[in-house]
C-alpha cells in the first residue's frame, strides 16, 4: 500500500508509526500479567501508578488509543448537550470522528488561536463561557479542552504561565478543565520542564505512550480517583478493557523513561525546517516535532512527496512532517537531498 | 415573574410571546380533527399541504416546535460523528441545548460570518467541506446548515443570490443543505419575495408558525416525500407525535396568511433603530424585525430596560429588541420616551 | 384511509382519538396565554398544578404526549447503559419505538406478568434487580417501570395493595419508581379511589389527557420539585417546549373533570366482551376500557371487521377494543350485531 | 486482591483470566508490526485474514476484546430504536454494560431458553420478530442475536442443526443475524467440527482469543468485506484503533492453533461436576468449560469457596466455575478435596 519504486521510505507521516525497540519487547516477553478487567495486572497497575504520578495527577487509568482516553474523559465530563470549548482543529474535534458529540454528548465551541499557535486567549475562554447562571432553555459550558502540544497548529507549545492563566480563567467561570496532552511529552522535554508542570489544576490529562515515545499500543487518562473510578466503568463500555494487559504496559513502562530523548526529534524537525526553507518553502518554525509547510496543493504536494520515497500526511489544509524514534538526522538530509534534486 | 411596578410592559423579549388572536380562536375552535399520529388530522394534513407549497418543497411535516423541526432533519441527514457547518451563534449551535449533538448525532464546524451577518462565504464552505474522499479514520462533513433571517446577526436575510452560490458550492462538495428558517417568512416579506425563492436547492426547510405569525404553537420540517416520511417516525420517537393537532393546525393556517403583515414589524424595528442611534446607542440598521444593541454591560443594561418596563434578551453578547404583532408602533415610541426621560 | 363502503364507521383503534367537545373547544378558544418557553403560560401553570395535586406529586411538566412524558422521565432517571425492569410488552418497551434505550440510555430487563395481567411479583423484581453492589463492570439496575392500567395486558388493573408492595420491594433494592399512568385515570375510576391512591412511593408518573379524557393533545409527567426542573430542561432538548400552550391546557383541565365518566367506558367494555363471548369469541373479562380478543389470524380479524366498518388495532398478539367517549352503548350494540350479521 | 492465607489459589473464576505462555510470548516479541490505524499492521493482516478462514467468512476485524467486537456489530447493523432479539441473560444484555442500548441504539426483546440452554425456539423467533411491515409508529425488529456457547446458560452449545433452524426463520422474518460467538471455540472443539460449521448463514460473527485460547488481548468480528470497512471506522470511533497491533495478534495466531487444546477444559469441566455431583452439588452436565451450580446463597458459597482457596463468580443467579489453561486435572481433583474436607 505504501510502497512505490525509489530507494527506501522516510516515513514523516506520524510518530505513531514508530516500532518497539528490542528493550521493549524483551519487557513485553518478561511482563508479568493478570486480568485486568476482573482483578489487577500488576504492570497495568505499576504503569499507571508512574503515570499519574509523572503528570502529576493522583489516578490514571490505561487505553487502547489516545482517542478512547480523551473520549472517556470527556464522557465523565459532560452531561447529554453540555457546551465545551476547544481550540480550531482541536484532534477531539477533528481527529476523533465526532465521538466528543454523538458519544460523549458534547457540543462544541470553536475557539481560535489568538493568542499563539494552539492557544486561545483568557478572553475568549471568559466570553465563550458566559452563559452561566442563564435560564434553564440556555446551553451550559461546563469544560475548557486544551491541547498541549497542539498537533494542527504544528506542535505548538502553551508554556506554563499561559496554561496557568486559561486554567484559572475557565475556573473562574465554573468550567472544568481537560488537556489533551497526547504530545505533552514533547512539550516537557522542548521546555526541559517535568510533565506535572504543565497539568497544572487540570482536571484531567490525557497521554499517548504509543506515538514519540515508541510504545506500540497505549495511553493514559489521568485525575482525581473518583475519575479514575468512573473512567473504568466508562473504559469496560467502550470495549477498552483488555485482560493481560500487562504485556503492553511493559513497553509503555519503558516509553515512560524516554521522555528526554524527544529532543532529538525537536532537533531534527529544526533541521527539516531550516532545509525546506532553503529550499524556498514556506515552514513555520517548530517548536517540537511537528513541520507544517503551507503548499499550494496539497494534494499535489503528498504526491510528488510519495514519488521522492517521502511520505507525509496533510493537516489543517497544510503538509504534516512528524519527526519521530525511527527517522534520524541522515534521513531528514537524505530527504532534503531528494527533494532538492527533484527540483520540487 | 415578569412584572415591575412601573406602567404597562413593552416586551421586546421574543416574536414567540405574540398570543393568538380572535380570528385563530375561532379558526382553532371550529377546527376539524383527527388522531394525527394512528391516522390523519385533515386539518394537519392540510396545512402540511400548503406549507409545502408556499416552501417550495414536495412535502411538509408539522412540528410542536422549530427546534423539534430542526433535530428532525438533522437527526434524519447526519450519521454518527459526521460533521456539519454552522454558521457562528446558529441557532442549532446554541438556541437548541446541543441536541444537534449529542442526539442528532453531528459534530459542527462553525464558519464565521465573513460574507456579512449571518452569511458565511462559498470559498469558506469548500475549504470546511474539503475532507471528502479521506481515509476512514477521517470525520465526514455531510451538511451545511443554514439560517435566514439569522436570529444572532439580528435577523439579517441572505438574498437569494448568496444562498444560490452557498446551496451550489455546497452540492460541488456532496453536501446536503438544511435551511433554518424560523424567521423565512420574515426575509420573504422584506425582500417582497415568495419564501419559496429562499429555499432554492436545499434538501430541507425548516418554518415556524409560533414567531412573528403569531400562532401559539407549531412549526414545520419539509423536504422530499421520503424525508418527510423518516422524519415522521424520527417525530413518534421524540414524542412530538400529537393527536388531534388541527386544534393548533388551524392557527397556524390563518398564520401562513399574514406573512405580508410582517413588514409592519420590520418598520417598526427600524424606527426603534432609529430612535435609539438618535438617543446615542450601538445599533446595528435592522433587515428585518430585529434590533441589536452593542452595549457595555448586556446584564446592566437589561436590568436598566426592565426597570423602565422594558423586557429584552440577551443574543450574541449583545441586547435584542424583537418587534412583532403585540408591539406596535406606538409602543416603541413609548419605550424610546421612556429610555430617553431615564437619561440612559 | 379509513374508509370503506359500510354505514358507519365504529372506531375501537384507540382512545386516543376522542375529538374535543364543544365546551373544550370554547375552554381552548377563551384560554389566557403566555410563552410557555421564556416566560410562563399561566393556563399550563394551572394544569400543572392541578395534575400535581390529582396524581399526588409535588409538582407536573406539560408534555405534548405521553410518550415524550415516559421519555423524559426515563432520561432523568437512567444513567448510560442503566438497566431498568419493565413488564413484557410494556408500552416504553414495544410502543414508544425504543427511545427507552437508545436516548435515555437504559438497557431494559422484561419482567413476565407472573402477578397476573400487567403485573409483575415482588419477588421477580427483587431478583432482576440484584446486582446493586456488584463490581465496576457490573450493569447497574436503577429502575422499575410499573404500567397502571397496563396497554397489553388489556387494561389491567394494579390495585393498591400489590402497588404498593412492588414500590416497597423496588425501594428495598435501592430502585427509583416510575410509573406510566398514561390510562392512570381509568384504573382509578375502576376502584373508585382518587388517581393519587394509585401513585403512592413512586418517583414520578405520567399521565394522558389526550386518551379517554378526550383532550386533544397533551400528558404530563409528575416528580419532585427537583425533577421538573430537570424535566423541563429534557422537554425543551427534545423539542417540547411549546409557546403559547395553554390553548391545550384549556382542554386538558377540562378534562380532569371527567374522570369519573370513565365508567361509562368501562361498562360499554363489559358489555362488548359479554356480547363478543356469547358470540363464541375468546375474550378477557376487561377491567377498564380496553377489551382483548384471542384470534386464529389478527391480521384476517383485523381485516374482517374493518369491512363490516368496525376498525382495530393489533396488540400484543390479540386484537384489541378500546372503549372511550366517541363509541356509545348503541354503537356497541351496533357492532356486535354487524358482527353476529356476519357470521363471523 | 485476590489472596487469602490458604495454600495455593485455585481459580476458576473465568478462563480471560488465562496467561500467555512462552510460545506466546516469543511470538509477540518477534512480530513484524507496522501502523495499524493510518497503514496496515501485516501480522494483524495475518490474523484477519486467517480469523475469517476459520470462522468462514469473508472478512475479519480485530478489535481489543469481545465487548468491542459485539458492540460494532450491533452499532453496525442496528439503526436508532431498532429492536434486536436476544436470549435472556445473554452477554450482549448482560454482561457489556448496556451498550447495545445507549450505544449501538437497540432495544431488545427476550427470548426464553424454550429450545434448551443457550437456545430460543425458532417459534418464538418468529412470534418476537412479527412487527415487519408494522405502521410508521411501530417499533422494527431487524437483528436476532446468538450466542454460541451460551455463557449465562453454562457453556451451552447451540448445534449447527438448531443453529440453521434459527437463522432460516430470522431470515424469514427479514432479521439480520449477528453471532456472539466469544467462545465458538469451545462449542466446535466440543463436537468435533471445524468453527465454520456453527457460522452457517450469520450475517456477522464474533469471536475471543482471549479466553480459553489463551491470548493476553484481542478478539475479532467477522463479516462481509463492506461490513467490516463499517466495522473498522466504528472501532476508530470507539478508540478500539491501536497502533503497533501485531504484537497482540502474533500471539492471537498462536493462540488460534489451538482450539484443539479446549476438550482438555471440557474433561476437566465434567470431572469437577462429577465430583461436585458426588459431594452432593446440585450442578448441570457441562457441555463445554462451565459448570453453574444451583446454591441456596449464591453469596455465601463464593465466600466459602475463597476461604478455601477457590476463585469463583456469580453468573446468572449460580456460581460459575469455568475450567481454563491454568487449572490442570490436579488442580479440579485438588478443589473437589478440599470442598469435601471443609465439609461444604
Amino acid at each position: 500500500m505504501t510502497s512505490e519504486a525509489t530507494p527506501t521510505l522516510l516515513d514523516f507521516r506520524s510518530d505513531t508509526i514508530t516500532r518497539p525497540d528490542e528493550q521493549m519487547r524483551v519487557a513485553m516477553a518478561r511482563a508479568e500479567v493478570g486480568d485486568n478487567v476482573i482483578d489487577v495486572d500488576p504492570t497495568v497497575r505499576e504503569l499507571e501508578r508512574r503515570a499519574a504520578e509523572t503528570l502529576g495527577m493522583d489516578a490514571a487509568l490505561w487505553t487502547p488509543s489516545g482517542t478512547m482516553a480523551n473520549l472517556i474523559a470527556l464522557s465523565v465530563h459532560l452531561g447529554r448537550g453540555d457546551r465545551f470549548l476547544a481550540t480550531r482543529n482541536a484532534h477531539v474535534l477533528t481527529n476523533e470522528l465526532g465521538s466528543a458529540a454523538w458519544l460523549a454528548g458534547g457540543m462544541p465551541d470553536v475557539l481560535e488561536h489568538d493568542a499563539g499557535p494552539g492557544r486561545p486567549t483568557p478572553r475568549a475562554v471568559r466570553v465563550a463561557a458566559g452563559t452561566r447562571g442563564g435560564p434553564y432553555y440556555a446551553l451550559r459550558t461546563t469544560l475548557l479542552c486544551l491541547e498541549n502540544t497542539h498537533n494542527a497548529a504544528g506542535g505548538a507549545i502553551t508554556p506554563p504561565d499561559e496554561h496557568a492563566l486559561l486554567v484559572s480563567t475557565a475556573r473562574d467561570e465554573g468550567l472544568l478543565v481537560h488537556l489533551d496532552g497526547a504530545r505533552l511529552w514533547n512539550a516537557a522535554a522542548a521546555l526541559g520542564l517535568p510533565p506535572a508542570a504543565l497539568t497544572v489544576g487540570v482536571d484531567t490529562v490525557s497521554a499517548c505512550f504509543s506515538k514519540g515515545l515508541g510504545a506500540p499500543v497505549g495511553s493514559v487518562v489521568a485525575g482525581s480517583e473518583e475519575f479514575v473510578e468512573r473512567a473504568r466503568r466508562m473504559r469496560q463500555m467502550l470495549g477498552g478493557g483488555v485482560r493481560q494487559g500487562g504485556v503492553l504496559a511493559a513497553a509503555c513502562l519503558v516509553a515512560l523513561d524516554r521522555v528526554g530523548d524527544l529532543t532529538r526529534d525537536h532537533a531534527n524537525a529544526r533541521a527539516l525546517a531550516d532545509g525546506l526553507r532553503d529550499l524556498g518553502w514556506d515552514v513555520s518554525e517548530p517548536q517540537t516535532n511537528i513541520v507544517l509547510a503551507a503548499v499550494p496543493d496539497v494534494r499535489l504536494t503528498l504526491e510528488s512527496l510519495r514519488s521522492l520515497g517521502i511520505l507525509t500526511l496533510p493537516m489543517a489544509g497544510k503538509v504534516r512532517f512528524v519527526l519521530h524514534r525511527d527517522v534520524s538526522a541522515d534521513d531528514v538530509a537524505e530527504a532534503l537531498d531528494r527533494i532538492k534534486a527533484s527540483g520540487k
